[in-house]
């Protein structure tokens, strides 16, 4: 019998649902464990750096949500037919990850003044920057983030896209065809539709 | 004649040092190019996503330092024993870049109330939780971040400490015998030894 794999993370979508993504793909069963808001503070102590999602089969556990993506990702043939495709998938995945961290800089701001300064050239430069140039990576690899093929990087996209645009407060695929197509490609694989068809509500 | 990489980036060690490190340790011949700071704004418009730094070979070329250095990794046997491990070091690597994340976002902070108000709960708690957990890692791990032996993990923590340093303001490794022990093992790498002693000078 394989080894049953634990996830552990906050009742959403978030860093997590690239995770749950690349489980629905790759069909191996796992427990998809969401705590609640509430139990967090106690939580965090356990955790290894203080933070979630963390992965845990056989007595090992792992945090790092691209870390795990990534291993998941190897195990389902989504990781790239050699070192250098490998590295041009990594590639993408950090350059997504510099957009949340740009993203989530602006929306975690407690404090209003900067949080508002901050706002208007991250929503009139950077973001349409990063998305403008998604999009031509989309239509000039044939639909797909990497060498015309389904890889890790738009299971990931895909799966993140709900908490970036909850943080960006827009649709970020407005006028960009190229990545909706990809979008709606990826939603209608058969393992991506049951999974979203079936998962607990949230926003972000 | 296996194929010349070259790398570009600023004049500093940065993100661009592990990959020097790495091509030191593989004993790979390469281009280190460095620009002036004067070129970036005409050169940042022909990088892919405007960043550097990059690496090219044979018309190809990629962005994204950790990427980067995960390939070159591979290819000197440094990036894992399997996947597991792999995800080990993967998780180590983004752990880094979460600290340094950190630091960059009140480093380069142009507001100065801001900056000094994040500045306290950054050298407070922040900085001292994560360098207390790497220290601990080494110290369970014999002296190594990963499975007690090296990997791209140490080279890249020790490759891009100058660097962290400068955005922290301050030593570090500081009162952390382990990692203080892990960073002089990695500089008497006869490698890496070589290449510290012969590189251009830069604070950074």
């Amino acid at each position: 019998m394989a080894p049953k794999y634990k996830m552990t993370y906050f009742p959403v979508k978030g860093l997590g649902e690239p995770i749950r993504f690349l489980f629905a793909y790759g069909g191996v069963d796992y427990e998809d464990y969401r705590f609640e808001d509430e139990q967090w503070p106690q939580l965090q102590g356990k955790m290894p750096y203080g933070q979630v999602p963390i992965l845990e089969v056989e007595n090992k556990r792992i945090h790092q949500s691209v870390a795990i993506s990534r291993y998941l990702a190897k195990q389902f043939g989504l990781a790239g037919k050699d070192d250098w495709e490998a590295m041009q998938i990594d590639a993408i995945i950090d350059t997504i990850t510099d957009l949340r961290t740009r993203l989530a800089n602006v929306h975690y701001d407690e404090d209003p003044v900067s949080k508002e300064r901050n706002r208007e050239p991250l929503m009139k430069e950077t973001v349409p920057f990063f998305m403008s140039r998604f999009e031509d990576e989309v239509k000039s690899n044939n639909g797909y983030f990497v060498n015309g093929k389904l890889t890790w990087a738009d299971l990931y996209f895909v799966a993140i896209l709900d908490y970036l645009d909850v943080m960006a407060g827009k649709d970020l695929l407005e006028n960009r065809p190229n990545l909706q197509a990809l979008k709606a490609k990826i939603l209608a694989l058969p393992s991506i539709k049951e999974w979203v068809a079936k998962r607990p509500y949230s926003d972000a």
